[in-house]
């Protein structure tokens, strides 16, 4: 099942609106057929290993990281193809929350007479699928938030300079972590600072993530390094009902795709309705990689499912440009708190993840 | 050598301006004697381990973290009493920089027939003794920094609310900190604010280190919790030539120390004065817990020589307290810059340590 787990995350990213699955068969001992959900979402991971399998899978155990599914999309069901090819057993974590799937597809496979067992490396599972079932229970993706930082909490100096407070090391991970999710967002503020092409280079990864910019009013640089590339790679812009509509048809011409958003009460986009609109796009993961102004909306709004922290050796002092905008905290009890995940030293920088508390 | 290693830091905290040396004798595989610097600074850790080993300690091999002495002081020279009670060999990391030492000791240990290895963990004695040494080479101690704040580098809400940011493990671990160091100390914005006691609770022990306010002008409480234990636990007092006469009488009449500092050119009390005044006071390791204005002071002036930081889990936002003041810095290649020396989580929060780069 660790090996199915694996290969499934091989489709983090690439996958999306469909979960990221791995499947591994085992005959004997010996693995026969290995899969995993393939670039867009099909064919699934099951179909994949039964194809390498072949014959093989007859009386052989299957380790499939998500329930197989039950229902006839643009493929056949999974659990059907499992069990005409003879697979004795099927082990998997937990049922699907889809609900066209949810336990179906396991009483599929019992019903043809082969033999199911859940509850296998379920928190391990339930993590890597994370995304996709929010998507489904609440309508958005999950948000992983990236701040790269210094020692006392800073991103920039006061005159805007922040190349490069984190090292090859750290900035070589954003890149992974860029490839492994389905969209990189930035608020409008870093889009026009920074310019930033948001795309992963240096992995010999050729797949790209969507890029996602948080603007209100649209005031993004139509000579910019995402108008530039807007055919290459997907730019979709987060707008409100204000964004004026020449710069529409502007972005538009460009190869942009624009998700019209509500704004909050107190002005700027409501977050929640922005990730609403990104979910309702197929998104099941998103990167946040700021600035500070988005990153305090969605911290305020308890929008951030895992923090990404690079913590750099130096220290800015407090002129610096804070990572963080504005929370708007009367006292401690109400700050966002997040549970330590890991921390390990990356380069000579420290990186450690945290999860929604 | 790693186990004397270990029973010298026994002593760290304890016995300025002395070594915390450890000791160990090694005869055919077994350990005969063991020692450490008693507090105050003596006896040494030889003059232990060899009461220990009495008549075992004839061929036996005395593994000691740094050279042993070659002077009269109090005490007679630990070289001479290795070589009188027969020992066949000593291991150490390296010379002792004492001028009254530096390599007398081996000297006198090789005239006497004593076989002398030294180089064995140099890098890690290095580590243990780098307060003595500093304090020998450039008549400062040396400074452990300690920041514990937000994941966006807070230390306090706007209000100044911040019981508790950082765990109960970060705070154990802070103490056990405080019990290693020669002394404690803290600016006067923190001692106004915070109003510390800087002693060292719940860990069974009874040594405290000095505690150390920084304050041009005197301005601490009176009525605190510093004044009101000077008596128990030394306090020393910092202060600027500005600092009112009565102020110091009733600072004195209360039983704390009080240490002229220069003043800096821009005002505020030069920090590498204050180092100076507290290494003549016989001091080679300070532990500094804040607050930010002298946070930064001694960042700005590269002054510090390790950074603990204990990173907490939540995050505060802009509005927050800043752990660090401000540094002045014009260009991020000014940012004074650290190596990672250790990340590990600490109860639910991280900590990682930097040394000066």
């Amino acid at each position: 099942m660790r090996v199915a787990l694996t290969l499934g995350r091989r489709g983090q990213g690439r996958v999306w609106p469909n979960p990221a699955v791995g499947c591994v068969i085992v005959k004997e001992g010996r693995v026969v057929g290995r899969g995993w959900t393939q670039p867009g979402g099909r064919p699934h991971a099951e179909t994949e290993a039964l194809a390498r399998a072949g014959a093989a899978a007859r009386g052989a155990t299957a380790y499939v990281t998500l329930e197989p599914c039950a229902h006839h999309g643009r493929t056949p069901p999974c659990a059907d193809a499992l069990a005409a090819a003879g697979v004795g057993r099927v082990v998997a974590p937990f049922a699907d929350s889809d609900p066209r799937v949810a336990g179906q597809g396991f009483d599929r496979l019992r019903r043809a007479g082969v033999a199911v067992t859940t509850g296998v490396l379920a928190e391990e599972a339930a993590e890597d699928h994370a995304g996709f079932f929010l998507r489904l229970a609440e309508g958005r993706p999950r948000v992983t938030l990236k701040l790269a930082l210094t020692l006392d909490g800073r991103i920039a100096t006061a005159t805007g300079e922040s190349q490069w407070i984190t090292g090859p090391a750290a900035r070589r991970e954003v890149h992974a972590l860029r490839a492994r999710h389905d969209a990189v967002m930035v608020g409008a503020g870093t889009a026009r600072a920074d310019d930033p092409s948001l795309t992963v280079r240096g992995l010999g990864i050729a797949h790209q993530p969507v890029r996602v910019a948080v603007s209100r009013r649209l005031d993004l640089p139509l000579m910019g390094q995402l108008a530039r590339t807007a055919r290459e790679v997907p730019v979709w812009l987060c707008h409100g009902p204000e964004a004026d509509r020449e710069t529409r048809a502007a972005w538009e011409g460009l190869g942009a795709r624009l998700l019209p958003c509500p704004e909050a009460v107190g002005g700027g986009l409501d977050p929640a309705g922005v990730l609403q609109a990104l979910g309702a796009a197929g998104l099941t993961r998103v990167f946040c990689e700021g600035g500070g102004a988005l990153a305090a909306t969605l911290l305020g709004a308890d929008l951030v499912d895992e923090l990404v922290v690079m913590s750099a050796g130096l220290a800015l002092g407090a002129e610096g440009r804070p990572a963080l905008g504005a929370l708007g905290l009367a006292r401690l009890a109400e700050a966002p708190r997040f549970r330590l995940a890991e921390t390990r030293a990356l380069g000579g920088d420290v990186l450690h993840r945290w999860r929604r508390g």
